[in-house]
C-alpha cells in the first residue's frame, strides 16, 4: 500500500512542440540541485511522458516540452521520482485533452518508477491517484483505491542524512520467518481495516508494528528508535520509516497534536541521531492526487 | 482471520452439579464415534468449561454438568474442536448469568484449542462471535470484528479422507520468501477490503490466492488442484482449502449457484481424487456466533 499526502510537490509544465512530432524533450528542471538528467530517457518525467505518448496510441502530431519544479526532495523516501512521473503523465495527458484516466496512466509511471527505484506502484499509483492505494499486483496490474472516512494527519520529519540506498536495499532479507509473514499479514490487515473505517488509531498502530523491514532498516538511520518512540511519546498513533528513509513518519488525527510531534521527532533526531532536519510537516492525507494547477 | 458460518454447529447443555463445587464433568457426548474423551481436562469443551469457571472467579457456587452433541465432523479444516470450545463456555457462562461477554471468553475458548490445535484464536474467536474475525495477536489478544455488509455464501464440501494432521502441520516452511511475504500481505488487505466492503468477488479472490500454505498442503489432498478448478469453473469467486483440510471451502454471494458449485466439487473429488464425499453443502457467513437454543 501506499499513500499520498497534501502539500508541497512537483509541477511539471508540458508544451506543444509543433516541429518534432514523438520527440519529448526536458527545457529545465529547478530544485533538484543539478542532479537530475535533461535527458528525457534518463529522467523519470521524461520516460513518464514518453511512456505516455505510447498510451496514447497512434502517431503523435507533435513532441512535447516539459519544464519541472521540485517540490519533494530526491532521496528523501517521500516518493519524489514518483511525484514527478505523475506530474509527467497528467501533464502529457492534460496537453492532448485528457483522454486516459489516472488509473490508465498508471503503467506510465510504473515504466518510469522501474527505471529509478523498481517496478512496483506503492508511490506511483497514489501520486497519480490520490488516497490509500491497495496494490495487489503489478503484473497484470491490479490496484485498489481505499477511501479513508475522515481526516488523518501525517508529521513527516527529513533530516540531513543521506540513506545509503544501496546498503537499505541490500539489508532487505530474501526470506522471512513464517512467523513475521504472518504478523505482517496481520498488520497489512489491520492497516486496510483502519483505513477503510477511518481509524486513525489503528491505522498507526498497524504502520508502526512492522516487524521485517522496520527491525533491518531502522538501524541505519542515526536516531531512529528515539524518533519512533518520541513521536509515540508525544501521541502519535505509531510511527515509522517513510519508504526506504531517511524520512520519518508518524500518524496523528490532530493537527495540532501533529506539531507537538513533529516538535519531539525533531528533537530526538537532534539528541539522538546528531542529525540536522531539512523539514517537519504536518501533512493532511490527500484524497486527489495528480492535478491541473 | 476467520469466520463463522451458519447452520450445523456443537450443541453443549450445562446443568448444576450442586454437591461438587468447581467440579466439571462430562456426562455424555454423541456424533464423535466415541473418539473424545470424557474425561474433561482431555476434552476442548471440559477444558473450555474449566477455563470458564476460572474467568467468572471466586470460589464457584456448584459444579458443572455438561453434554455434547457434536455437529461438526472431528478432523475435518472446519473448526470442530473450536465450536465444542464456544459451546462449553458459553453454556458455563450462560449457567451463571452470562456475566462475561462474547469478548472476554476467547480466552477460555484459546486455552482450549492450544490443547487440541495449537494456541490460535482462528477458529474460537468467530465460533464466539460470529462473523468475521481478524486476530492481530494473540498474546495479548488484539481480534477485531468485522462486519460484511450484504450476503455471502460459503460451499463447504467434505470428503472421505483422514488428512494426515501430522503431515499437514510439518509441511508448513519455517520460512518463506518475501516475495511471497509480501503476496500474502496484499491478499490479507484485500480480505479485509473485501469483507468490508461486502464485496464477494474480491473476498473470493482474495482466499483463492493464497501462496505459501495451499501450496504445500493442497497437493496432500486427492484431487485438490481438479476441485479448486470445478468449483471456478462452476462460477465460485475463489476456492481454497477449509482450514488444514481435507474440507474445500469455496466462495459465492448466490445460494442457487452455490448448489451447483457443490455438484462440480463433488464430481471432482469423486474423479479426479477417487474419494467419496461426506457433505456437500452450501452455507450462509454466520453474524452471531455462539447462541443460547
Amino acid at each position: 500500500m501506499g499513500c499520498a499526502v497534501e502539500g508541497e510537490g512537483d509541477i511539471v509544465t508540458a508544451s506543444v512542440l509543433p516541429d518534432r512530432p514523438g520527440a519529448v524533450i526536458i527545457e529545465s528542471i529547478q530544485g533538484d540541485g543539478g542532479r537530475l538528467s535533461l535527458e528525457a530517457s534518463k529522467n523519470c518525467v521524461g520516460i513518464a511522458a514518453l511512456e505516455t505518448l505510447k498510451l496514447l496510441g497512434g502517431q503523435p502530431s507533435c513532441g512535447i516540452s516539459l519544464t519541472l519544479k521540485k517540490g519533494l526532495p530526491l532521496g528523501s523516501g517521500m516518493g519524489s521520482s514518483a511525484a514527478s512521473a505523475a506530474a509527467g503523465a497528467w501533464a502529457v495527458n492534460a496537453l492532448f485533452g485528457g483522454p486516459l484516466t489516472k488509473e490508465q496512466l498508471v503503467p506510465a509511471g510504473l515504466a518510469s518508477e522501474a527505471t529509478v527505484s523498481g517496478y512496483h506502484a506503492d508511490n506511483i499509483a497514489p501520486a497519480l491517484l490520490g488516497g490509500f492505494i491497495l496494490i495487489r499486483s503489478c503484473n497484470p496490474l491490479d490496484i485498489q483505491r481505499l477511501s479513508f472516512p475522515g481526516d488523518l494527519y501525517f508529521v513527516l520529519v527529513n533530516p540531513v542524512f543521506e540513506a545509503p540506498t544501496a546498503e537499505m536495499r541490500a539489508v532487505l532479507p530474501k526470506m522471512v520467518t513464517m512467523t513475521s509473514a504472518i504478523h505482517n499479514c496481520a498488520m497489512g490487515g489491520s492497516l486496510v481495516a483502519g483505513v477503510l473505517q477511518g481509524d486513525a488509531e489503528l491505522t498507526g498502530r498497524a504502520l508502526d508494528s512492522d516487524c521485517i523491514v522496520e527491525p533491518v532498516r531502522g538501524p541505519l538511520i542515526p536516531g531512529f528508535a528515539s524518533v519512533k518512540q518520541a513521536a509515540k511519546d508525544a501521541g502519535a498513533y505509531g510511527c515509522t520509516i517513510s519508504g526506504a528513509g531517511p524520512t520519518c513518519v508518524a500518524v496523528t488525527d490532530d493537527p495540532q497534536k501533529g506539531e507537538r510531534i513533529a516538535a519531539a521527532m525533531v528533537q530526538a533526531f537532534v539528541s539522538s541521531g546528531k542529525l540536522a532536519v531539512n523539514s517537519a510537516r504536518v501533512v493532511k492525507l490527500d484524497q486527489v492526487g495528480a492535478k491541473t494547477v
